[in-house]
Protein backbone atom coordinates (compact mmCIF):
# COMPACT_ATOMS: atom_id res chain seq x y z
CA UNK A 1 0.00 0.00 0.00
CA UNK A 2 1.24 3.22 -1.19
CA UNK A 3 0.13 5.32 1.97
CA UNK A 4 0.94 8.78 0.73
CA UNK A 5 -0.92 11.60 2.82
CA UNK A 6 -2.38 14.46 0.71
CA UNK A 7 -3.82 11.47 -1.85
CA UNK A 8 -5.19 9.31 1.47
CA UNK A 9 -7.53 12.44 2.95
CA UNK A 10 -8.11 13.44 -0.19
CA UNK A 11 -10.27 10.36 -0.61
CA UNK A 12 -11.58 10.40 2.43
CA UNK A 13 -12.59 13.92 2.08
CA UNK A 14 -14.48 12.75 -1.36
CA UNK A 15 -16.00 9.56 0.53
CA UNK A 16 -18.06 11.64 2.92
CA UNK A 17 -20.34 12.87 -0.15
CA UNK A 18 -23.40 11.09 -0.56
CA UNK A 19 -23.41 8.02 -2.64
CA UNK A 20 -19.49 8.25 -3.04
CA UNK A 21 -17.65 5.20 -1.21
CA UNK A 22 -14.12 4.92 -0.53
CA UNK A 23 -13.45 2.91 -3.87
CA UNK A 24 -15.54 5.59 -5.97
CA UNK A 25 -13.57 8.50 -4.06
CA UNK A 26 -10.08 6.61 -4.71
CA UNK A 27 -11.07 6.62 -8.40
CA UNK A 28 -11.94 9.74 -8.35
CA UNK A 29 -8.85 11.35 -6.08
CA UNK A 30 -6.94 9.57 -9.00
CA UNK A 31 -8.78 10.75 -12.15
CA UNK A 32 -7.75 14.53 -10.76
CA UNK A 33 -4.34 13.82 -10.12
CA UNK A 34 -4.01 12.44 -13.88
CA UNK A 35 -5.70 15.40 -14.89
CA UNK A 36 -3.96 18.75 -15.39
CA UNK A 37 -3.82 21.13 -12.25
CA UNK A 38 -5.78 23.37 -13.63
CA UNK A 39 -8.82 21.50 -13.13
CA UNK A 40 -7.93 20.67 -9.39
CA UNK A 41 -7.72 24.35 -8.76
CA UNK A 42 -10.69 25.28 -10.37
CA UNK A 43 -12.95 22.94 -8.46
CA UNK A 44 -10.80 23.58 -5.15
CA UNK A 45 -11.86 27.49 -5.70
CA UNK A 46 -15.26 26.82 -6.49
CA UNK A 47 -15.75 24.17 -3.01
CA UNK A 48 -13.49 27.20 -0.76
CA UNK A 49 -15.64 29.93 -1.78
CA UNK A 50 -19.41 28.23 -2.32
CA UNK A 51 -20.63 28.95 1.04
CA UNK A 52 -19.32 33.09 0.98
CA UNK A 53 -20.77 33.49 -2.56
CA UNK A 54 -23.73 31.67 -1.88
CA UNK A 55 -26.10 32.56 1.00
CA UNK A 56 -29.49 31.47 1.88
CA UNK A 57 -32.35 34.30 1.98
CA UNK A 58 -33.23 35.60 4.64
CA UNK A 59 -36.85 35.56 4.10
CA UNK A 60 -37.03 32.00 2.39
CA UNK A 61 -34.44 30.16 3.08
CA UNK A 62 -33.54 30.15 -1.08
CA UNK A 63 -30.10 30.25 -2.07
CA UNK A 64 -28.80 33.58 -3.41
CA UNK A 65 -26.14 36.25 -3.68
CA UNK A 66 -27.70 39.03 -1.67
CA UNK A 67 -29.61 39.25 2.13
CA UNK A 68 -32.64 38.34 -0.34
CA UNK A 69 -32.89 35.43 -3.46
CA UNK A 70 -34.11 36.51 -6.87
CA UNK A 71 -37.76 35.17 -6.28
CA UNK A 72 -38.35 37.48 -2.99
CA UNK A 73 -36.62 40.39 -5.11
CA UNK A 74 -39.22 40.21 -7.88
CA UNK A 75 -42.00 42.20 -7.30
CA UNK A 76 -43.96 40.02 -9.99
CA UNK A 77 -44.29 37.09 -7.94
CA UNK A 78 -47.24 37.00 -5.67
CA UNK A 79 -46.60 37.10 -2.27
CA UNK A 80 -49.72 36.04 -1.13
CA UNK A 81 -49.04 31.82 -1.40
CA UNK A 82 -46.56 30.38 -0.02
CA UNK A 83 -45.40 27.19 -1.19
CA UNK A 84 -42.87 25.43 1.45
CA UNK A 85 -40.10 22.96 0.50
CA UNK A 86 -38.15 20.50 1.95
CA UNK A 87 -34.74 21.72 0.13
CA UNK A 88 -33.97 24.23 -2.65
CA UNK A 89 -33.63 21.24 -5.03
CA UNK A 90 -37.30 20.69 -4.63
CA UNK A 91 -37.88 24.55 -5.35
CA UNK A 92 -36.43 24.13 -8.54
CA UNK A 93 -38.21 21.30 -9.87
CA UNK A 94 -41.38 23.52 -9.17
CA UNK A 95 -39.49 26.19 -10.86
CA UNK A 96 -39.11 24.71 -13.84
CA UNK A 97 -42.74 24.23 -14.62
CA UNK A 98 -42.90 28.17 -15.10
CA UNK A 99 -46.38 28.09 -13.54
CA UNK A 100 -46.47 28.91 -9.84
CA UNK A 101 -46.25 32.84 -9.48
CA UNK A 102 -46.34 32.63 -5.29
CA UNK A 103 -43.63 32.74 -2.95
CA UNK A 104 -41.23 29.63 -1.11
CA UNK A 105 -40.13 28.69 2.11
CA UNK A 106 -37.35 26.23 2.42
CA UNK A 107 -37.16 24.26 5.78
CA UNK A 108 -33.81 23.07 4.38
CA UNK A 109 -34.80 19.87 6.40
CA UNK A 110 -37.81 18.02 7.91
CA UNK A 111 -38.92 16.64 10.96
CA UNK A 112 -36.98 13.65 12.17
CA UNK A 113 -36.90 13.02 15.77
CA UNK A 114 -34.72 9.99 15.34
CA UNK A 115 -32.07 12.03 14.07
CA UNK A 116 -32.64 14.72 16.57
CA UNK A 117 -34.70 17.19 13.86
CA UNK A 118 -37.53 18.49 15.87
CA UNK A 119 -39.73 21.77 15.17
CA UNK A 120 -36.51 23.44 16.77
CA UNK A 121 -34.35 22.80 14.05
CA UNK A 122 -36.30 24.11 11.09
CA UNK A 123 -37.32 27.85 10.34
CA UNK A 124 -40.69 27.13 11.64
CA UNK A 125 -41.23 30.44 13.51
CA UNK A 126 -39.68 32.39 10.62
CA UNK A 127 -43.08 30.80 8.46
CA UNK A 128 -45.60 31.96 11.21
CA UNK A 129 -43.84 35.20 11.22
CA UNK A 130 -44.40 35.54 7.24
CA UNK A 131 -47.91 34.16 7.75
CA UNK A 132 -48.35 36.89 10.23
CA UNK A 133 -46.54 40.37 9.05
CA UNK A 134 -47.23 39.61 5.30
CA UNK A 135 -50.36 39.69 2.95
CA UNK A 136 -50.28 35.89 2.89
CA UNK A 137 -53.66 33.96 1.74
CA UNK A 138 -52.32 30.14 1.33
CA UNK A 139 -49.67 27.70 2.45
CA UNK A 140 -49.22 24.91 0.07
CA UNK A 141 -46.94 22.41 1.53
CA UNK A 142 -44.96 20.57 -1.03
CA UNK A 143 -42.64 18.43 1.08
CA UNK A 144 -42.35 14.81 -0.04
CA UNK A 145 -44.81 12.35 0.45
CA UNK A 146 -42.15 10.42 2.37
CA UNK A 147 -42.91 9.57 6.00
CA UNK A 148 -40.95 12.45 6.84
CA UNK A 149 -42.45 14.69 4.68
CA UNK A 150 -46.15 13.64 5.70
CA UNK A 151 -44.63 13.86 9.46
CA UNK A 152 -43.72 17.73 9.05
CA UNK A 153 -46.41 18.38 7.28
CA UNK A 154 -49.08 17.57 10.11
CA UNK A 155 -47.05 19.06 11.92
CA UNK A 156 -47.17 22.58 9.58
CA UNK A 157 -51.08 22.11 9.62
CA UNK A 158 -51.64 21.90 13.05
CA UNK A 159 -49.48 24.91 13.76
CA UNK A 160 -51.04 27.12 11.46
CA UNK A 161 -54.48 25.91 12.46
CA UNK A 162 -55.13 29.11 14.22
CA UNK A 163 -54.27 31.62 11.63
CA UNK A 164 -56.75 32.25 9.50
CA UNK A 165 -54.66 31.29 6.33
CA UNK A 166 -55.89 28.48 3.91
CA UNK A 167 -53.21 25.64 4.53
CA UNK A 168 -53.02 23.08 1.42
CA UNK A 169 -51.39 20.15 0.77
CA UNK A 170 -49.55 18.60 -2.74
CA UNK A 171 -51.77 16.04 -4.15
CA UNK A 172 -51.02 12.11 -3.73
CA UNK A 173 -51.90 9.65 -6.06
CA UNK A 174 -50.69 7.38 -9.13
CA UNK A 175 -47.92 9.38 -10.74
CA UNK A 176 -48.25 10.12 -14.45
CA UNK A 177 -48.01 7.28 -16.57
CA UNK A 178 -48.51 5.04 -13.90
CA UNK A 179 -49.64 1.01 -14.35
CA UNK A 180 -52.01 0.81 -11.36
CA UNK A 181 -50.90 -2.71 -11.64
CA UNK A 182 -47.48 -1.79 -10.43
CA UNK A 183 -48.92 0.77 -7.98
CA UNK A 184 -48.11 0.29 -4.04
CA UNK A 185 -50.95 0.17 -2.03
CA UNK A 186 -50.87 3.21 0.01
CA UNK A 187 -50.53 5.55 -3.25
CA UNK A 188 -54.00 3.35 -4.79
CA UNK A 189 -55.53 3.94 -1.32
CA UNK A 190 -54.88 7.68 -1.23
CA UNK A 191 -56.07 7.98 -4.91
CA UNK A 192 -58.83 6.33 -4.05
CA UNK A 193 -59.64 8.58 -1.40
CA UNK A 194 -58.42 11.95 -2.64
CA UNK A 195 -60.40 10.94 -5.86
CA UNK A 196 -62.01 14.00 -7.59
CA UNK A 197 -65.39 14.67 -9.27
CA UNK A 198 -65.19 14.92 -13.24
CA UNK A 199 -68.75 15.62 -13.85
CA UNK B 1 -34.70 27.21 -12.98
CA UNK B 2 -32.79 29.43 -10.73
CA UNK B 3 -29.73 29.79 -12.51
CA UNK B 4 -26.85 31.11 -10.01
CA UNK B 5 -23.71 31.11 -10.84
CA UNK B 6 -22.03 29.81 -8.66
CA UNK B 7 -23.65 27.05 -7.87
CA UNK B 8 -24.11 26.26 -11.53
CA UNK B 9 -20.60 26.36 -12.04
CA UNK B 10 -19.52 24.26 -8.69
CA UNK B 11 -22.02 21.66 -10.60
CA UNK B 12 -20.62 22.28 -14.12
CA UNK B 13 -17.22 20.86 -12.57
CA UNK B 14 -18.40 18.34 -10.46
CA UNK B 15 -20.09 16.83 -13.45
CA UNK B 16 -16.64 16.40 -14.95
CA UNK B 17 -15.84 14.01 -12.63
CA UNK B 18 -16.14 10.63 -14.47
CA UNK B 19 -19.25 8.81 -13.38
CA UNK B 20 -20.76 11.72 -12.36
CA UNK B 21 -23.58 12.85 -14.33
CA UNK B 22 -25.35 16.58 -14.56
CA UNK B 23 -27.91 14.87 -11.69
CA UNK B 24 -25.36 13.89 -9.48
CA UNK B 25 -22.89 16.84 -9.34
CA UNK B 26 -26.09 18.78 -8.74
CA UNK B 27 -26.72 16.37 -5.78
CA UNK B 28 -23.71 16.97 -4.69
CA UNK B 29 -23.11 20.62 -4.60
CA UNK B 30 -26.74 20.95 -2.85
CA UNK B 31 -25.58 18.54 -0.43
CA UNK B 32 -22.01 20.35 -0.15
CA UNK B 33 -24.09 23.71 0.77
CA UNK B 34 -25.95 22.33 3.57
CA UNK B 35 -23.18 21.04 5.31
CA UNK B 36 -20.80 23.24 7.28
CA UNK B 37 -18.72 25.33 5.49
CA UNK B 38 -15.59 23.59 6.95
CA UNK B 39 -16.24 20.65 4.84
CA UNK B 40 -16.02 22.60 1.80
CA UNK B 41 -13.37 24.44 2.58
CA UNK B 42 -11.20 21.42 3.62
CA UNK B 43 -11.76 19.51 0.72
CA UNK B 44 -11.36 22.52 -1.48
CA UNK B 45 -7.99 22.89 0.52
CA UNK B 46 -7.17 19.08 -0.52
CA UNK B 47 -8.03 19.73 -4.21
CA UNK B 48 -6.27 23.06 -4.51
CA UNK B 49 -2.95 21.76 -3.40
CA UNK B 50 -2.89 18.20 -4.26
CA UNK B 51 -1.11 19.01 -7.53
CA UNK B 52 1.57 20.62 -5.54
CA UNK B 53 1.79 17.71 -2.87
CA UNK B 54 1.41 15.24 -4.79
CA UNK B 55 4.25 14.49 -7.76
CA UNK B 56 5.53 11.45 -10.22
CA UNK B 57 8.60 9.57 -9.13
CA UNK B 58 11.41 10.89 -11.55
CA UNK B 59 12.31 7.38 -12.06
CA UNK B 60 8.99 4.92 -11.96
CA UNK B 61 6.13 7.26 -12.23
CA UNK B 62 4.53 6.51 -9.17
CA UNK B 63 3.28 9.57 -6.66
CA UNK B 64 4.79 10.83 -4.24
CA UNK B 65 5.87 13.92 -1.99
CA UNK B 66 9.34 14.03 -3.18
CA UNK B 67 11.35 13.38 -6.66
CA UNK B 68 11.80 9.92 -6.05
CA UNK B 69 8.67 7.41 -4.48
CA UNK B 70 8.73 5.44 -1.23
CA UNK B 71 9.20 2.10 -3.28
CA UNK B 72 12.35 3.42 -5.26
CA UNK B 73 14.03 5.08 -2.19
CA UNK B 74 13.47 1.29 -0.28
CA UNK B 75 17.15 -0.13 -0.77
CA UNK B 76 14.85 -3.28 -0.09
CA UNK B 77 12.91 -3.35 -3.19
CA UNK B 78 14.76 -5.18 -5.65
CA UNK B 79 16.47 -3.43 -8.77
CA UNK B 80 16.44 -6.07 -10.82
CA UNK B 81 12.55 -6.72 -11.60
CA UNK B 82 10.43 -3.52 -13.23
CA UNK B 83 7.08 -4.32 -13.15
CA UNK B 84 5.71 -2.23 -16.06
CA UNK B 85 1.49 -1.12 -14.62
CA UNK B 86 -0.70 1.83 -16.82
CA UNK B 87 -1.95 3.53 -13.70
CA UNK B 88 -0.81 4.19 -9.84
CA UNK B 89 -4.18 2.32 -8.65
CA UNK B 90 -2.89 -0.69 -10.61
CA UNK B 91 0.66 -0.48 -9.00
CA UNK B 92 -1.65 -0.05 -5.53
CA UNK B 93 -3.35 -3.44 -5.92
CA UNK B 94 -0.27 -5.35 -7.14
CA UNK B 95 1.33 -3.92 -3.69
CA UNK B 96 -1.28 -4.77 -1.50
CA UNK B 97 -0.51 -8.30 -2.13
CA UNK B 98 2.73 -7.85 -0.41
CA UNK B 99 4.85 -10.72 -2.42
CA UNK B 100 5.89 -8.54 -5.22
CA UNK B 101 9.06 -7.45 -3.78
CA UNK B 102 10.31 -4.98 -7.34
CA UNK B 103 9.74 -1.95 -8.20
CA UNK B 104 7.27 -0.51 -11.15
CA UNK B 105 7.06 1.73 -13.78
CA UNK B 106 3.97 3.40 -14.46
CA UNK B 107 2.87 4.20 -17.93
CA UNK B 108 -0.33 6.61 -16.82
CA UNK B 109 -2.49 5.64 -19.62
CA UNK B 110 -2.08 3.02 -22.72
CA UNK B 111 -1.68 3.24 -26.18
CA UNK B 112 -4.95 4.25 -27.92
CA UNK B 113 -4.56 5.38 -31.13
CA UNK B 114 -7.81 6.24 -31.83
CA UNK B 115 -7.42 8.90 -28.88
CA UNK B 116 -4.05 10.32 -29.77
CA UNK B 117 -2.37 8.61 -27.46
CA UNK B 118 0.96 7.00 -29.19
CA UNK B 119 4.14 5.09 -28.02
CA UNK B 120 5.40 9.02 -28.05
CA UNK B 121 3.10 9.55 -25.24
CA UNK B 122 3.92 7.19 -22.85
CA UNK B 123 7.13 7.24 -20.64
CA UNK B 124 8.48 4.13 -23.20
CA UNK B 125 11.77 5.64 -23.80
CA UNK B 126 12.23 6.14 -19.64
CA UNK B 127 11.67 2.59 -19.09
CA UNK B 128 14.40 1.56 -21.88
CA UNK B 129 16.34 4.20 -20.22
CA UNK B 130 16.57 2.07 -17.15
CA UNK B 131 16.30 -1.34 -18.67
CA UNK B 132 19.82 0.11 -19.96
CA UNK B 133 21.10 1.66 -17.05
CA UNK B 134 20.26 -0.57 -14.20
CA UNK B 135 20.63 -4.16 -13.06
CA UNK B 136 17.35 -5.02 -14.63
CA UNK B 137 16.97 -8.65 -15.66
CA UNK B 138 13.48 -9.06 -16.29
CA UNK B 139 10.24 -6.80 -17.07
CA UNK B 140 6.99 -7.82 -16.10
CA UNK B 141 4.20 -6.30 -18.19
CA UNK B 142 1.14 -5.87 -16.51
CA UNK B 143 -0.99 -3.95 -18.28
CA UNK B 144 -4.70 -4.52 -17.91
CA UNK B 145 -6.15 -7.64 -20.22
CA UNK B 146 -8.34 -5.04 -22.30
CA UNK B 147 -7.17 -3.97 -25.84
CA UNK B 148 -5.35 -1.29 -24.98
CA UNK B 149 -3.55 -3.22 -22.39
CA UNK B 150 -2.92 -5.98 -24.72
CA UNK B 151 -1.59 -4.11 -27.49
CA UNK B 152 0.26 -2.16 -25.26
CA UNK B 153 1.65 -4.89 -24.32
CA UNK B 154 3.14 -6.12 -27.34
CA UNK B 155 4.63 -2.61 -28.27
CA UNK B 156 6.54 -3.23 -25.47
CA UNK B 157 7.20 -6.26 -25.98
CA UNK B 158 8.67 -5.23 -29.55
CA UNK B 159 10.27 -2.39 -28.45
CA UNK B 160 12.17 -4.53 -25.79
CA UNK B 161 13.22 -7.27 -28.23
CA UNK B 162 16.72 -6.30 -28.92
CA UNK B 163 17.41 -5.97 -25.35
CA UNK B 164 19.23 -8.78 -22.91
CA UNK B 165 16.33 -8.40 -20.52
CA UNK B 166 13.83 -11.13 -20.11
CA UNK B 167 10.08 -9.72 -21.05
CA UNK B 168 7.03 -11.36 -18.89
CA UNK B 169 3.29 -10.82 -19.28
CA UNK B 170 0.75 -11.44 -16.57
CA UNK B 171 -1.22 -14.50 -17.41
CA UNK B 172 -4.50 -14.37 -18.48
CA UNK B 173 -7.19 -16.99 -17.54
CA UNK B 174 -10.24 -17.80 -15.75
CA UNK B 175 -10.26 -15.65 -12.36
CA UNK B 176 -10.05 -17.39 -8.84
CA UNK B 177 -13.79 -18.49 -8.07
CA UNK B 178 -15.07 -18.55 -12.09
CA UNK B 179 -17.47 -20.50 -13.52
CA UNK B 180 -16.46 -21.94 -16.61
CA UNK B 181 -20.15 -21.70 -17.80
CA UNK B 182 -20.21 -18.26 -17.32
CA UNK B 183 -16.43 -17.49 -18.57
CA UNK B 184 -16.16 -15.59 -21.78
CA UNK B 185 -14.74 -17.30 -25.33
CA UNK B 186 -11.81 -15.19 -25.48
CA UNK B 187 -10.70 -15.72 -21.75
CA UNK B 188 -11.68 -19.57 -21.77
CA UNK B 189 -9.53 -19.86 -25.04
CA UNK B 190 -6.41 -18.34 -23.08
CA UNK B 191 -6.53 -20.28 -20.55
CA UNK B 192 -6.73 -23.83 -22.67
CA UNK B 193 -3.49 -22.04 -24.40
CA UNK B 194 -1.69 -20.84 -22.09
CA UNK B 195 -2.09 -24.46 -19.94
CA UNK B 196 0.42 -25.00 -17.61
CA UNK B 197 1.62 -28.60 -16.66
CA UNK B 198 0.81 -30.02 -13.47
CA UNK B 199 2.80 -33.22 -13.17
Amino acid sequence: MMAHDPITSLISLLSRLPGIGERTAARLAFYILEQDAQYAEALGHALTTIHDEVTRCELCGNYGGEARCAICQDPRRDESVICVVAKVPDLMALESLGTFRGRYHVLHGLLAPLDGVGPDQLPLDALERRVADERVKEIIIATPLSVEGEATALYLADALASSPVRVSRIAAGVPHGGELEFTDQVTLSRAIEDRRAVR
